[in-house]
């Protein structure tokens, strides 16, 4: 497409906005391979932990905390952890499956400009957190919100963001000095890439196909369909 | 603004989309008082969906349903259990914040077009979910990231979206048919709003006040700030 020759800028449309979002949405990826480990600037690091601090939380508690990890030191300490939890998870599987996952990364610990840990805390807004009483883990639920804004906010400012998830929670609880009542939710790996793969890496090596949409839409009640 | 004279359509630049996918962000409501119940048009709804069902998921498991409840007589029942908890949170309450509590709409079962229930399977990709192995929770996780996804291209479609979390878990999976081993995350209420309020509900009625952004950042480890 050739942009029009017209010197002024027009004001969005709804219908644009509309698209920008889909287009950041179905981009995003679960970044591993492709950090440069290039600078993130400070405004768009800001943007995107203000867009996180931004979602939805039960009884607007907010109960998340962002731990930001540039020390070398720490992120080697944690990439050793991830790795033997690597083996845990490889010992499990049958010889055709571990080959498989031999071949697929799942981190950029070290490779990533910084990670970002992101915590839970139940006594943010407590005692009584306006729609908590019954589900108590709505206070964490609200965390994922919050990891999804920020994820989204760094696809749009052309950053990769790794979601890791081999690891132990008191680990990380000791490396970082979190204290016991917090739960930390994740380590993401953040920072500009080369580029970002069309296909999530696990459909790409043949780990997992992704399913059809209809597949998990039901009307009225929950139909039973086969195992996906 | 004045839009330029300018008949064609030009490409949207980088910068254009990610205004727009902030723009979206950060007028997303959590939805109670505006629903209008006017039809969601077809299409806007399959591409909610289809943005939900793109969210990024542990071992690419995508463990997640979405129950489209329309009837009436299933939104009643829902309705006066979600009441009925109402209630009980109450009675926990002091009586300053019961008497403002009492001026709190949580719920828009009703009032909106329809309502959407996400569950958690954890048996989706089983037996070995590449990257669950040690945090047992990532799947649930998964699910609160695709309804961010729902959330935020709702609002992008001129969708209102209301998370209601006054139930118990048992009483709605009785009431949709979910089978034991699935976990019902959030009833949503979703539908065409007369508007969206520039405040937070539980900002405007004085429930609670938001954070500043600096207030949950930390560098290298968390460091203990007074109770917020």
């Amino acid at each position: 497409m050739v942009a029009p020759a017209c010197g002024t800028i027009r004001p969005m449309s709804i219908s644009e906005r509309v698209a920008g979002l889909y287009e950041v949405l179905h981009r995003r990826r679960d970044t591993r391979g492709e950090f440069t480990g290039a600078p993130i600037p400070d405004e768009a690091l800001h943007r995107v932990l203000t867009a996180a601090h931004a979602a939805p939380s039960v009884g607007l508690s907010q109960p998340w905390d962002f731990i930001l990890v540039r020390d070398d030191t720490t992120r080697r300490a944690f990439r050793d952890h991830v790795n033997a939890e690597r083996g845990t998870f490889a010992a499990r599987l049958e010889p055709g499956r571990a080959e498989l996952f031999d071949r697929i990364k799942v981190e950029g610990i070290l490779e990533s400009t910084l990670g970002i840990v992101v915590t839970y805390d139940p006594d943010r807004g407590s005692p009584a957190v306006l729609g908590r009483h019954a589900i108590a883990d709505a206070g964490l639920y609200s965390v994922c919100l919050a990891i999804q804004n920020l994820w989204l906010a760094a696809t749009a400012e052309d950053l990769g963001v790794g979601w890791v998830s081999f690891y132990r929670e008191d680990v990380l609880r000791r490396l970082l000095h979190i204290p016991a009542r917090l739960r930390p939710v994740a380590w993401l790996c953040v920072g500009p890439v080369a580029g970002l793969p069309g296909k999530p890496d696990l459909e790409r090596v043949g780990w997992r196909t992704r399913i059809p949409v209809e597949d998990v839409m039901h009307h009225e009640r929950y139909r039973e369909r086969s195992s996906r």
